[in-house]
């Protein structure tokens, strides 16, 4: 049996696994990123990709590709890390594709984890079969891939899909990659966190900080969403912005692009689902009613495998479109 | 010599001319879509196609197929015309491209506008070879067409490139589509217009109003740009206002499908590409500078001819992917 090797380089954890190309995980490894220390993250990849390897051969799989997804841009052509890889600072510039593909001796991809996740949501997930889709990805930050006519939108230099970085709020506040009112400001964790951290901040009794200790930073997307569940004002205030917020994106989607499906995933994607009626209301204020009907929108919460899986869809995706592999 | 036959349906006049596959117009006609009074569109457009296909034919070419662009969405699969054409009532729901096709005994294809002038400027215009464009188009409303690794995104349900209505403000005011903050509330013909009345209102003194003559109703978009440059505080906030949401879907359209080329066409184009400099300024607060760098933006002032010529495109375009006529 031919496998795929789908290797996930998150901020903290690198995931590994061989995958069939129906999306079955035959082998899995995952290891802390930086593991063996800073500027280690090449040898992290490196060692989880001959371990996974080594034991699909010992199960009598072949491997015929590499994929993997890096969070931030890819130039795709060059098979080159953008230089914005604020997670895994060592990765920028580099090579990978080639790197890869030299010490493997096997054809190798590499793509933003985002556009890999899209990858795998149409090949194997949520989306599978559909003429054209948009993956929502709220984690962290706020990643978005798209597939439109069975081709993944890369952009002319890489940046197509970057949804989670464009505005819907153009007077709003500066966001941290240097825009003004993105998305990734109202519905990402770490934009949800830093929302409720303003709104508590000079009021040493908000339940919300008491809640955390007493210490912002303690605030996390999680614990708005577990303190608005509760009845906390301030938080549901933050919560409902950032479920209109992702309305909002629904309807750009909707009425932009207007999709076959919708796939909100991601690391906020569970808090967020037990919010869905919440979400689509906001939507029915954006987007045209027939377009929105039209479009299958669903939350369904994401983790390492499925963006391991995704990196699995790239390595598939790219052997199948003929691909500049390293 | 074959042409293509290129029809705009506007709200008032309809433009029809013979096109060679290279866009050089041949032959041209134009007359009031409503000219023989209300529900005589279709006999208008009838007429139109006669006498430009024999006019054509005089000259030795012979027409190969027709293209018609309708001021709202269409579903390009039926070639029926959507239930949404304020502009020209009688045509919603119509199997335009089924009657054309009967009548004229030519394949005929119908899609929205923008859609077909996004076409045109792909095919013969400022967008010519390029690999992907967005086509953003301010008029009275503020219309919108996208061609990704050389394919129309239609979307679903033929909403595909509504960007105008695509919320850039998720809190911002209610839009005439239903919507709220859509960019065409802040950078459309009619949107920036609505702006100025709504600030002048209850102020009889205000210099705009005097400009208008007193009456909130006659105060356009190309008033409001003129009297910003003349010096009109009220009009400049309007007219900068409408820069700065313009430039924020410049950056969603860099981020978001970093295409080649981004064309900003349409009746307002010519006021906008004045303030070219603001509106990059503006573009540069929200895109990414890697993916602004690599897009090339343009303003180009459209007009009837541009939209005809991209609906002569339209039937080149189906033509040649062997679209489904009537």
């Amino acid at each position: 049996m031919t496998v795929l090797l789908g290797v996930d380089v998150g901020g903290t954890i690198t995931s590994t696994g061989a995958v069939t190309v129906d999306g079955e995980i035959l082998v899995e490894r995952r290891a802390p990123t930086h593991g063996e220390g800073p500027g280690r993250a090449l040898a992290t990849l490196l060692g989880l990709i001959a371990d996974v390897r080594r034991a699909a051969e010992r199960r009598g799989s072949a491997v015929t590709a590499i994929g993997v997804g890096v969070p931030g841009p890819v130039d795709t052509v060059a098979g080159r890390v953008g230089e914005h890889v604020p997670h895994v600072p060592e990765l920028a510039g580099r090579p990978l594709a080639a790197e890869l593909g030299t010490h493997s001796g096997l054809p190798a991809f590499v793509d933003n984890d985002v556009n890999a996740l899209a990858l795998g949501e149409w090949m194997f997930g949520a989306g599978r079969g559909a003429r054209s889709l948009v993956v929502l990805a709220p984690g962290t930050g706020f990643g978005a891939g798209i597939v439109l006519d069975g081709r993944l939108v890369r952009g002319i230099a890489g940046f197509g899909g970057e949804l989670g970085h464009t505005p819907i709020k153009f007077d709003g506040p500066p966001c941290w990659c240097g825009g003004h009112g993105c998305l990734a400001v109202y519905a990402s964790g770490r934009g949800i966190a830093e929302a409720a951290r303003g709104r508590v901040a000079g009021d040493a009794d908000a339940p919300l900080l008491r809640a955390a200790g007493g210490d912002p930073q303690a605030i996390t997307a999680r614990l708005v969403f577990e303190r608005a569940a509760a009845g906390d004002a301030l938080a549901a205030a933050v919560v409902d912005e950032a479920c209109q917020a992702l309305g909002a994106m629904l309807g750009t989607v909707v009425n932009g692009l207007n999709p076959e499906v919708v796939i909100v995933t991601g690391g906020v994607a569970a808090s967020f689902a037990a919010r869905e009626a919440r979400i689509l209301e906001a939507a029915r204020a954006y987007a045209f009613a027939p377009a929105l009907a039209a479009t299958r929108i669903t939350i369904v919460p994401g983790d390492k495998r499925t963006s391991m899986r995704g990196a699995a869809a790239l390595a598939l995706y790219e052997q199948g479109r003929g691909g500049h592999a390293s």
